[in-house]
């Protein structure tokens, strides 16, 4: 029987010839991943079984970034365990802030991830990888310990779903908005434990950075993994970022899918994803009257410099709203430095946005923009949970960059176009 | 008898023609502020004592600084109030986060304060304004709640403290190094209660911002205030920023001074304040082999453009040590603005440093960069009190934008001179 993207990774990464969906097998990891919240869980697991060494110290990667620069003492104390446990174990890929990023943006940015790789990390938006061409997923904190340990980690082989892309984006619709409007079709728990599969001549006019957004997302379906095919775009990202070997690995022709949608991006508008679920979508049109507090620009979904130059379209020779906060937050440092190089910084500081270093923080309620009780944001992060940004009353709409910024004008959701851009 | 700058306009917002040291007098306030911290304790008093309208809309400052963006729910709660206050009273002066900045790098640059204005706040820096002549004090919440209803406060006057100030300063010295050695020599109950008279020939070699360097940490030598005279630094400087009408106060001929003290600034060293006090000075050649885990840049006391341009000389071109954590915080967004137009943003990031918003964040171990136990930072803030940055057991050495940014290099404590800047 013929396998798909993910199952041929897996197969390889088991030492067997094929695997089928349902069944267990245990894979060899290229890259293990931890952050400032579950690499001290995983540390004392690690301590806890008795290891010592590391399986292999230039395939863990630990960085801090979700309460980076650390928030409080707590976090200030488990950032501190985080550096001593590199100090003993040697693990090379270890970020400090200021060489730092968001985990998922800078994995492939530092070159560490390439197509054909299996990865696990212990945060849920580790599916960003499959954009390379990747098998990588969310674990927990104990799978991270294993597998610092042993390389190795189970996984049950996935099923999946095949996305069949065609057409090109219209203008102000972008990666986000095919992720949204995906999410919006199939729901939820529309790909539980499930690949999403993602290929067809569409995807050709889908940037790297529109990919990483969608396989970033993936989770917000349920989904084990999102993965791309690799293509010329993919192998100049890899031949820019890294000096790793990659491997390509392209789904059989007879690989099973449970189901085949067939997506045309140019039928795609910009999207927004209502509380309290990503799945509850409405296009911009259908948005009605939806005033807002404050507007979040950046993530591991969104806080690349394609993202940003969209906001600075929107954003230049513009003001946010009297009373909005607005909140831009780079993905990485290298981001941060080619945002000053284009401009894009003056224009959001003249706008009245402020710029936050590199961090998850507002993403998950963490620090840097919390939300209290009854106020609205629109983010363009991936979840959009009860509390997730803060007080339990206040509420997340998820939106392309555009969307949030031309909302950040407006004072309630709005597009470009609304706003005359 | 002859009267001191701040006696004169205490006794002019008193509507007297004279006042003594010990007598308490009520005064026009000319500026009531508060901050985030401190403006929802005032608003809960203010409410109690059952006003309803402030005194004056134009003469209230409310600036959200210290926890914004808002690090927890808490902080996001507190802003909303706020918010909600400054709604119902229809405050002019409130800043929301874009506009924002450090209250008391803002206030001057605003052109809020200027000379002979009674100013307080409820922060104890609120004394930086002196640098424009004026008279400006921290008081406490209910103080502030007072104010906002009445427009007046209650004060004791002052007996004062005059710093004779002679000379030009050395290569990388700069108005932290004049503070922490007056704070060295008199100790941090030196000027209790009483006013820091600036004044001399010297005067003239202080920058603007060397001068609001030097009011900020009046309070740290148990001050009421500091206080410059008005010259043409002062005068443009005003001009530039402010729309307002000023009053020069000199000190009578025959004025009282408890003591006097004769400040040569050419024989001022880069200093540095040990933990745990700012009295515990040593000049960069006695500091020893002290290394540190972190360096922060900024605050209210050194986050102006001066202080950046300072920094930036020392990290051009050179990086900052293995595993430092290095936080450039520029005090408003302005300044921000202009540090990115200089081309110093880039060196930082290029240095490994990470730029933070504006934010009093990190200077009191709100946020931003906390410190863990046994964590050592040398920084450009105000305070080394025990736990000021975060953990008990962590330590705070004072220092000058020129000597942080040299021991970030250096990975320990270092003037630039010691780097081969």
């Amino acid at each position: 029987m013929g396998m798909t993207m993910t199952q041929k990774i897996l197969a390889k990464h088991a030492g067997v010839d094929s695997v089928s969906p349902g069944q267990f097998i245990q894979a060899d990891t290229d890259m293990v991943l931890g952050n400032d919240i579950t690499a001290p869980v995983a540390i004392k697991e690690f301590k806890k079984m008795g290891a010592e060494e590391v399986f292999d110290k230039s395939k863990i990667s630990i960085v801090p970034d979700h309460f980076t620069p650390n928030k409080d003492i707590k976090t200030a104390e488990q950032c501190r365990m985080i550096r001593e446990f590199v100090g003993e174990t040697e693990i090379e890929n270890y970020f400090e802030i200021g060489e730092v990023g968001i985990e998922h943006a800078l994995l492939p940015e530092k070159g560490l991830v390439v197509a054909g790789d299996v990865v696990i990390g212990a945060d849920s938006h580790t599916c960003t990888y499959g954009a390379l061409g990747a098998f990588s997923t969310g674990v927990g904190s104990t799978d991270m310990a294993a597998a610092m340990a042993t390389g190795k980690a189970w996984f049950k082989v996935p099923s999946a779903i095949k996305f069949n892309i065609t057409g090109k984006m219209q203008k102000w619709t972008s990666g986000k908005d095919v992720i949204l409007h995906i999410i919006g079709m199939i729901g939820v728990d529309g790909a539980l434990y499930k690949s999403m599969e993602f290929c067809g001549e569409g995807i050709k006019n889908l940037s790297m950075d529109d990919r990483f957004t969608i396989a970033n997302m993936a989770i917000e379906a349920g989904a084990k993994n999102g993965i791309f095919p690799v293509d010329e775009q993919t192998i100049d990202y890899m031949k820019e970022h890294s000096k790793r070997e990659w491997v390509e690995m392209s789904a059989d022709d007879d690989a099973q899918y449970e189901k085949v949608y067939d997506i045309d991006l140019s039928s795609i508008k910009p999207t927004v994803a209502f509380p309290h679920l990503p799945e509850n979508t409405r296009t911009i049109d259908n948005v009605g009257d939806v005033k807002i507090d404050q507007v979040v620009i950046g993530s591991c979904t969104n806080g690349r410099i394609s993202d940003l130059r969209e906001a600075a379209k929107v954003l230049n020779g513009r003001h946010v709203a009297k009373g909005m906060r607005t909140i831009i937050f780079p993905a990485t440092q290298k981001i941060y430095l080619q945002a000053i190089k284009e401009g894009l910084m003056e224009i959001f500081i003249n706008a009245g946005a402020i710029i936050s270093p590199p961090t998850c923080g507002p993403c998950l309620g963490g620090h840097m923009g919390v939300l209290a009780d009854g106020e609205r944001a629109v983010a363009t992060t991936n979840r959009n949970f009860v509390g997730r940004m803060g007080h339990v009353g206040s509420e997340v709409y998820l939106a392309s960059p555009a969307v949030a910024a031309a909302s950040a004008v407006a004072g309630k959701i709005a597009g470009p176009e609304d706003i005359g851009v």
